[in-house]
């Protein structure tokens, strides 16, 4: 029957070929009643490559697709990406390394080359079970391949060098973090680093004509402060602004701030009037063009962060259809639509370990009613389904229940369930808690450590009383109840140690570490008033978004560091007995070329590329921008007016690029929340969501008190639940989307919904 | 007739009598043909307002009509504008003054005295024409009020209290600026310090949010540097982070980066990981933090901005529809529409210096063909028409060719115009035009004089070429030719001079200025890159709009310039001779409390505000943020602790929340110019513009070519033009909207007409 298709599912089952070879090929012509194993396990591979929104470019061959499950599994998948890890780490050891956990060249070369052979049998893996073709054609396989090359290329290089004794350098390091953008997961890292490629051309416009201005502006000031060569200087003497490139970078520090409003004093000191130029050239260059690169950045962003969310829906869908093709059969309508036994053997073969009573209710939600069918569009929520977690009765009965049900549902334990659930009590409850952390919080700032016992039990019992009433299952769900309870123990932990070992107790790591927990306890406060609430939701659904823009600034991060380390390591030395330095013996941080810099004066020796830590700490110095060119004027000072370039190119990119788009993200992100949050709620929730809320399976928390009374009112019927009432599994939907590729989704779909209803 | 209505109309207007009294009952019935004079005043008063943006809120009786106008005549509109202005500029003059122009109080308590008389009289005059409750209905009227009384009850005490020589304090003065926004036409200015007003629940939260973040880890910094006092001390030897108020101060100093990495950098040398402190503080309270601020404020203006659009759109049409109102006729099918012989009248009250061949035209443009009347929806045009300019053929002829005729239309003439105006050749001298500006730019690098009179020969020669043929109405309406003309005139003239007397020449002032002069002709290359025309377009498209930003800069720094005044004038005094000082002798800007300051090793002296021009160069840099905490502690130090409340309640004023809502409204902008783009040209340009473009009344740069192929082929019927062919007048359509406002109400006048389609 399925080999009779209409026109149109022909034409884009073709579409999908294109995308996917031969998927219609391959398989033989099979019965209708019985599918064989292998297809059940293609269509299922094709819905978890829909769950994790890749797109697995195998052959559809029974073997391809057992290599590619294979490929998948987590043993195989973390070997890989911890070899990139271990790859990337290797700069702690390589000179210049780390003082303590210096390796010799040898160690980390064989380290280096086990991992490059992991990483490159990762890849063979890959083109055993992908077509040549869908093999070459993914943009990243290529400079994949060629940085393992490079590497080897490098470490064949080096080894020889050094053999003769030539010190070399080891070129193929900065391109260690590229890597990680080639990694199988890395999708959004990779989306962050197109979007900032697609960005370049709009920003180069701009950046080019504000580069023309501060040379402009560099012009005037060389020309009219020449003219004054005898009557204006910097206060130590120096002449001011005096030859054309110093001034240009004198000026382009200015934009950043990081010198004003020093260079403009001898100026000031002068003549007041001509703190104008200044003014002028401010207003112009760091108000006017900064804000026109952050435009120009966030709507750039904007637009291609809606292209990216397009395709992740189109290649989600892809594979779905691909799934659905293979499992639909026609119905006496000459539909083709999905039975229920067959969603049973799909269900099983993409999750063996659960339940088939799981399976069935995923069926009931999924399915429609009236055919008893699921329908492709039906089909297309399943990916979306799957990630919502099944809560099971038992998990939900708190562990004293199970442990001890006879005194779990005394009247006593009973009316203290009661008080401590009840909305009215439990907020009293939790003032007092908070006011006992405001106590204890002034308690610290004032020293007085008598009363730390006393907190400590407080709190270590209402813990103990949330567990008995709630049990640990739904204790642990709550963010905030994990982050109390790691606090209470760790501060416990310690504390116990404390009085065991008194020599710990003198050990300020151990004092700080336990000082930082207690305080941290003042974060549930903020947690407690509504209007804090929100923005910290907001914070913490950007949570994980951040990490992708912490992996685009570590690479930078790391480009930038060993660049900077081969050029600038062991040029700056910290001076290791400050105290005993006489108070007329010049700090030179161990190069005399630094005397009289601002650098030594201000005691920076501290800040220096000689390993790949106080690189980073440098880095992010420089991403602040403060003191930015003093630090500058320091590495330019031991090496050469050429470093300015690095520091320069530094700031274009990280500063200007990066970080707007940081900011870029932020705002779409906060525009994006406020949209949603004008939606109807019945369109924010997806279809799926809202089936469940209508079916009643959903889990929250008006649920546990209704359980509460619904058991006072059916104790003698325990064991025997009544059906319907409180069904035997539910889902717990995600409140307030927590990822923001989930929220992009949504909207994008709100988007597409209205689209459609304007046709 | 007009007095039957059908039941909507009469609703509508009883809608709109609520907003402005009497329109309906004052006047006395009218017969159709000859409507009176005061009815077209009233009616033109609307329409004028409509244009201007503004209600006034007049009785509708003719003598308060006749006030009125009176009231909006330039003369009266000046002189309480200039009134503010000099009571604003009065702390030129005032103590602390100017030192050159400072006069004895009672001259300028003279002068105050009569710039609140001159601005009470403008107040009486509104209280006159306006009924009584729309006088006090209006929010700006009662605090305009009591300024002005403050004011005078300030002067007198101040009068008395000197009088018994009892130093006091003007305490009216920071309220001047305040004045400024209750002006008329400050409407925008009013809009944006509502903006902030509206802005600013949200945004405490967030602040809220942030200071107890710094209040947080101020108490963690305390308490983990409080265990080594002895082993962290700053390099001259002061404490770490020894008391809560100072690290607060000094964290909130960190997350304006300004005191970063040096505040880091004593925890730094003793143990590099107390750096992950510092990283993870700025993490969340600058990157994380300060994103939010500007995403809530951006959220908050556009938001904010949306509805006062739809206000100053609703409100032009209120006063169109009273207009509309009052000169409306029914027609024979019974509907109220506006015919021709009105539509002159009014034009002739509106407009009386035009000629009624163009409020012809206007009519052409805006009546409906077919029934030959203006209908409502089509009156609602006439504020944008009327903003159109006309040009008259006249106007439109280069000068040349009404002086000398026959020379001009010669066959010579006629090449050189064609070739001059002709895009290829015209582009080649452009071309070498532009050369000309590099070579002229490159020998001012290179201090080459010699060829300076070359060049000027040649730009003139440009100027007059184009003023030849292109005449100079043409020449002049082009902002980047007006901008040609006045450097090379300025620098003539200062040529010219500086041959005539060469003790100028000596003078650097002139020659500065003159330098600026040559320079900024390289601005004409920038603009001849097609990439960077688009941001400089949008740059001068936000121009008007700065202004209104500088407006809100200026009365924040006018408050705070007093107050710092009162505070602090006097306490600095900049050391006079600096070049005699011997090198040991430490700069104390005459005051010994700012020994071993920061302030003082930096030489601020000059950062002081002992007079108004001082205070406003403080504030930009305060503004600017770098080294505030140098600022602050300087001030700090010659008066209090408390003073750096002043610092801080600055940054969060002016740097958080004015300078986040400045570049809120230019990534707004930005998005619209974008979103403007994106349009369809047809949708872009108004219902107007569209009407006369089809018309072929517009007049733009492919006419004048078209002119000189008419011109060509007709030589011999000159004097008797071809009807339709070259109308006698044309409309110059703003090309690429120039007002931010126009933009907006375009934008949502799209968004209106969507709406309606989708209804």
């Amino acid at each position: 029957m399925s080999t009779e298709m209409s026109y149109t599912e022909t034409r884009r089952d073709s579409v999908c070929e294109g995308l996917n070879t031969d998927v219609t090929e391959g398989p033989p012509p099979l019965s209708d009643e019985v599918r064989n194993e292998q297809d059940l396990r293609l269509a299922a591979t094709y819905v978890n490559d829909a769950r994790n929104g890749c797109r697995g470019n195998f052959k559809s061959d029974p073997k391809s697709v057992r290599l590619y499950n294979l490929y998948n599994q987590p043993a195989f998948f973390w070997t890989s990406h911890v070899a990139v890890g271990v790859l990337i780490s290797l700069v702690l050891f390589e000179d210049p390394a780390v003082p303590s956990i210096r390796l010799d060249y040898w160690i980390t070369m064989c380290v280096e080359l086990l991992c490059v052979g992991l990483i490159f049998s990762r890849l063979a893996h890959q083109g055993v079970f992908s077509s040549e073709e869908n093999f070459w054609r993914s943009k990243r396989r290529l400079p994949f391949l060629i940085i393992l090359l490079l590497t080897l290329v490098d470490m064949v290089l080096y080894v020889i060098l050094s053999e003769i004794g030539v010190t070399s350098v080891r070129f193929s390091r900065p391109l260690r973090p590229l890597l990680l953008l080639c990694m199988d997961r890395a999708k959004q890292l990779r989306a962050v680093f197109k979007n900032i490629l697609l960005t370049l051309p709009d920003i180069i416009t701009v950046l080019t004509l504000f580069l023309l201005s501060v040379a402009f502006f560099a012009l005037m000031a060389l020309k009219i402060f020449q003219n004054r060569r005898n009557l204006v200087n910097y206060s130590d003497g120096q002449p001011y602004m005096h030859n054309y490139l110093d001034t240009f970078f004198h000026l382009y520090v200015l934009v950043t701030t990081a010198n004003f409003p020093d260079v403009m004093m001898p100026a000031f000191d002068y003549n007041a009037w001509f703190t104008l130029f200044f003014i002028i050239y401010l207003i112009i260059c760091l108000y006017l063009f900064m804000s026109i690169c952050l435009a120009t950045i966030y709507n750039n962003f904007k637009e291609h962060l809606k292209e990216y969310v397009e395709d992740s829906v189109r290649e989600k869908q892809d594979n779905l259809q691909l799934a659905f093709d293979i499992l639909k059969v026609e119905t006496g309508h000459g539909e083709k639509l999905l039975p229920k036994s067959r969603w049973m053997s799909l269900m099983r073969t993409v999750h063996p370990s659960r339940l088939d009573l799981e399976h069935s209710l995923l069926w009931d939600v999924l399915a429609n009613k009236h055919t008893g069918y699921i329908s492709k569009s039906e089909f297309f929520h399943v990916a979306n389904l799957l990630d919502i977690q099944v809560l099971e009765v038992k998990d939900r009965e708190p562990e004293f229940q199970r442990w001890f049900p006879r005194c779990y549902t005394s009247k006593a334990s009973r009316l203290i369930r009661k008080t401590v659930a009840n909305s009215c009590f439990s907020r009293f409850f939790r003032y007092f808690i908070d006011l006992a952390v405001v106590a204890n919080a002034v308690c610290i700032a004032l020293d007085e450590e008598d009363f730390e016992w006393f907190f400590m039990a407080l709190f270590v019992f209402e813990i103990l009383l949330k567990f008995y009433v709630f049990g640990l299952k739904k204790f642990f769900h709550s963010a905030m109840n994990m982050f109390d309870f790691v606090l209470i123990v760790a501060a416990l932990v310690i504390n116990v140690l404390e009085l065991a070992w008194t020599s710990i107790s003198n050990q300020t790591g151990a004092l700080d570490f336990l000082l930082v927990l207690r305080l941290l306890r003042l974060v549930r406060l903020v947690y407690a008033i509504e209007r804090f609430r929100i923005v910290l939701k907001t914070i913490s659904s950007i949570g994980r978004s951040l990490l992708t823009y912490g992996g685009v600034l570590f690479v930078f991060f790391y480009i930038f560091a060993i660049i900077g380390m081969e050029a600038f390591s062991g040029k700056i030395i910290p001076e290791p007995v400050l105290a005993n330095r006489t108070q007329n013996q010049p700090i030179l941080c161990g190069n005399p070329k630094l005397n009289g810099t601002q650098f030594a004066m201000n005691r920076y020796c501290n800040n220096n590329f000689n390993d790949i830590l106080h690189s980073f700490v440098v880095l992010f110095e420089l991403m602040v921008v403060n003191q930015w060119h003093v630090l500058a004027e320091g590495f330019v000072a031991v090496t050469h007016q050429a470093a300015r370039i690095y520091f320069i190119v530094y700031h274009l990119l990280v500063v200007i690029l990066v970080l707007n788009i940081f900011s870029a993200f932020i705002l779409e992100l906060f525009m994006l929340e406020y949209t949603m949050s004008k939606e109807p709620a019945e369109r924010r929730e997806s279809i799926i969501e809202r089936r469940i809320t209508v079916m009643g399976l959903d889990e929250d928390e008006s649920t546990y008190l209704n359980d509460l009374e619904n058991e006072e009112t059916d104790t003698n019927i325990r064991g025997g639940r009544r059906p319907g009432q409180s069904p035997a599994m539910r889902f717990r939907l995600p409140r307030g989307a927590n990822k923001v590729e989930e929220l992009l989704q949504k909207m994008y779909e709100i988007e597409r919904e209205e689209d459609k209803s304007d046709v």
